[in-house]
């Protein structure tokens, strides 16, 4: 029996969705909508829920915001599932504010990214986690994607951090596959240590390699596809594993229905999410924060046509 | 059951290396070695070889030393397996007159890169692969290596010359599997396409996906490994996959035992090929094409040790 | 005449250096050197301050050290130059936030970069842009720094920003001089519009291609010689331009002092600038914000010897 | 006096530009034309002529067609001017091999990139030039283009190269005018080594930063005024020189005539030249290499408008 099929203790596993965050005509945060999603993320058999991710429009919220989405979570949430949250700002003393206040709000965890903005080394993207660690006294989570801070956590920092404790686990959206595979072996040997894959559409392949959950953006349309995806791995039935893939693969594309030259690739995913919620009625409008365009009726009935070919409308 | 279990009238599927070049130590390239080394891959499983590719040396190799690995590798192929060959030039009119050459000297189907040195467009880059294969006359594959190219191959470039028959399939070292993912989707309905992963260390999530062959280096070293993991694939025994995917990955760590301030990262894989297969008594020495250095003592030990532990020493 | 050697009536031009943040020992900042900083900078001459920018490790503050940052400068400034302050942060709303601030806190003008951590397309910098501007009452400039945002400013961009009077000027510090050309040629027939160039070696090219002012962080260190540069432009001396140019770039290799394995690349040049200020008196402390490394004694010997041979010890 | 405006004994400075290849409709090779470019330059005053470059579009070229412009070069030339040629190929070998040929053929030096396609470090890099130094017995200038290698030539190997008589000089088109800087700095003790610029519209700037001579591609159009700005920059005309920069750089905005969709950014640079040197009855046809697209009538008359207002026609 492989680790892939064993049940572990983890506290953090399975499918955590990072919250969209709804936003009415006006551009106000929409606290109800916030709540059809947690309800409908919650009741989809998800396991966790990240709070403030790049999928949360995070970079676009201002402080008030940001907190005003956290207690609607925490509060709606009720202690239901785990809840990490995204500690996201520049660097080591502006996150470890951003992270007390969330946990101050109800953070289980911490994600945090390596500096940005900043031009770091290795040596400093290490004391950096070391910092944050020592400061929040929760459970962190390194979250690499180096398409947004324009720094790969390094392998080896990674390993030095899981064995002395610092992190908890890795959220790895960096794309690169090969170094994911060798995090999950030279990480083996740690219980309780968790790795997630934030990448919709490669689950499968890293649920055989070994990964201990995912954290998809997708996750906000369609929980239970995900959450069946990781049961079937569990019981080691992986042809209902890549039928599930494909499925939501299907799905995925939903974010490639919008005009390039009007939508930025950001806000193409981001915006299908929340029109595919609007269409699914668990969400009232798919207004993005400015300056991303919203996706516009010829977008939402492309959409609408894939939620109905994937079984979702 | 699902493609990936299904048996296809494929002419290019399954295992296909990219051949090593072997040197003498007096740097000429050493062809009873590549003869042998033709013979333990073929004794091996393998269901095709990749005759002059990025683990060939190809960049390195005067046009002399290619014709000579294509003429010695054809010749103890012996119509064995089918030969892929590299058509590896800077852009069209030098690729064609490299792939006809190739094709003159045995080639079965030629590996095209998108344009190099080149500073090429999406409209360049398809007009390229239509002109070639319009040149040569044999199925060609389009090989999208960017970290080498400086170029993705687009998806909807790489879908029209799909569609319209210029390219039999793709060979992927791009390392973008959310990519990988769209392509075998968006293919699926193309009799014999073939997606090939060039990924050593993914290759279980690729199959999983649904990819129809594996182009590993490190297959020179162990294709028994690969053969068995396809094997295994195709027989629907998935838990037998990650375990073989698991051990070559633990192999796979060769390529990281050279000193990186000294030896490049493209002369530490190759390098470690070649010290394994020194090892394996299949080639005769590790030299490497100039200005790589090649593998020293401390490197060769190390990689004896890995040997030892995953079973081929 | 050229415009280079023509007086304008621009209100920002000339020197502005990005004033750096002085820490204690014990991490705190340092008011009572930063207001010595002040009056050196503006004793040598210069014709702006730039607050809170990279060379201030704006990302490195939390939001009350830069409220006492701006603070302590505007009240030791007391109206001498014009203040243009970083409204730094990931995206609009929160931009929009930071730079009310900085105004309610003496700010004349603010300097604001594309969104980052955000992924962003042209419309959405250009949105970005205006809708900052509308929010904010002041002058602004767009800063162009892609090494840290991850997003060239789009010439085509700048231009209509700069046409619509949303920005004020552009402060270029994104190492492409032939983009920082053509925007000089484009923007010449708008009055008052003024470009600058953040990169300490080529203020001398700049200059001849008829740049309005620069931002150097080495201006810290040596006010008065880039005072000198611009003056002999103005004046048509290019012979003593490229002479104090020469000299400058000498004195800059202080940033090429610290060992780049345990300093990092932005470390190194801020922390120079830092350990420079040390030996002439200005400052107490070379502190750097955590997570970065404190240049050390035998760093400092160097630079003391650059210092020296420059004539500035 | 400073070293920009002493006369120096280089056998190569001034201005060199890298030489088009005109092709008939029928794509074939015009060496009438090109016959008639190099009366063109060497009659504006061109101090030496760069064979086979980017800009002769030399990886479109087969070899063949490459042995066919050096030789009507060197024949047109009949020793009137120093010709330095591009052995352009992926690594050493290769270069060796290719440079040998071109020596044979008249080049009386060599300009030679970092390894492409190849993943290098840093030492192999180095061991690259001296392997070609030691092979090819004439002079060698390093082409430093990494938007094309995917490699800059990092400048400590540069000052070693260079102290060690390796290379002869740099032909930097980097666009990283910081390290230009640097090194002009750093190798301004050696006699007779010498800095190139390849970037057209900076030429002012790295001229009064002391460079030796520009490689402008612009040059085929205007060899006239790059030898006036040089000329006025020897004579400490500043203001000069600026004011043929401007033009020079209006004039460069024929590359941006195209329709980007159409024509790629190297297409179109190359396919302007072409075209304005049609348009000045100085070549036949702006056909391009294969699978470039040549400029149309509409573009054609745009770049006429720019040539008549920069007084080229």
């Amino acid at each position: 029996m492989t680790a892939a099929t064993t049940a572990t203790p983890r506290t953090y596993s399975g499918v955590i969705p990072p919250v969209i965050t709804p936003r009415s005509a006006d551009g106000s945060v929409d606290t109800a909508s916030l709540e059809r999603v947690v309800d409908h993320l919650i009741d989809g058999g998800v396991t966790g829920l990240f709070v403030l991710g790049s999928s949360g429009e995070v970079p676009y919220l201002t402080n008030a915001e940001r907190e005003l989405v956290m207690t609607t979570i925490a509060g709606r949430n009720g202690g239901r599932v785990p809840l990490l949250a995204g500690a996201n700002e520049q660097t080591t003393a502006r996150v470890i504010e951003e992270g007390r206040r969330m946990v101050d709000l109800g953070a289980d965890a911490l994600v945090v990214t390596t500096p940005y903005y900043a031009l770091s080394n290795a040596a400093e993207i290490e004391d950096h986690f070391r910092a944050v660690k020592a400061a929040v006294g929760v459970d962190i989570f390194a979250y690499d994607v180096p398409i947004r801070t324009n720094a790969k956590l390094p392998l080896d920092v990674a390993l030095r951090l899981a064995e002395d404790g610092v992190i908890a686990g890795v959220k790895d959206s960096s794309g690169d596959d090969v170094s994911f595979r060798r995090l999950l072996l030279a990480t083996a040997h740690l219980p309780g240590f968790a790795v997630f894959t934030g990448h919709e559409v490669v689950v499968d392949g890293a649920l055989l390699g070994g990964a201990h959950g995912v954290v998809p953006g997708l996750g906000n349309v369609d929980p239970a596809g995900y959450r069946r995806m990781v049961d079937a791995a569990a019981a080691g039935d992986w042809a209902a594993v890549r039928s599930e893939q494909d499925r939501l693969a299907k799905l995925f594309t939903i974010v490639f229905t919008p005009d390039a030259a009007r939508v930025s690739g950001g806000a193409a995913g981001l915006g299908a999410f929340k029109t595919a919620l609007v269409l699914l009625g668990v969400i009232e409008d798919n207004a993005m924060s400015t300056p991303m365009a919203s996706l516009d009726d010829a977008e939402t009935a492309a959409i609408a046509d894939i939620l109905r070919s994937t079984g979702l409308l």
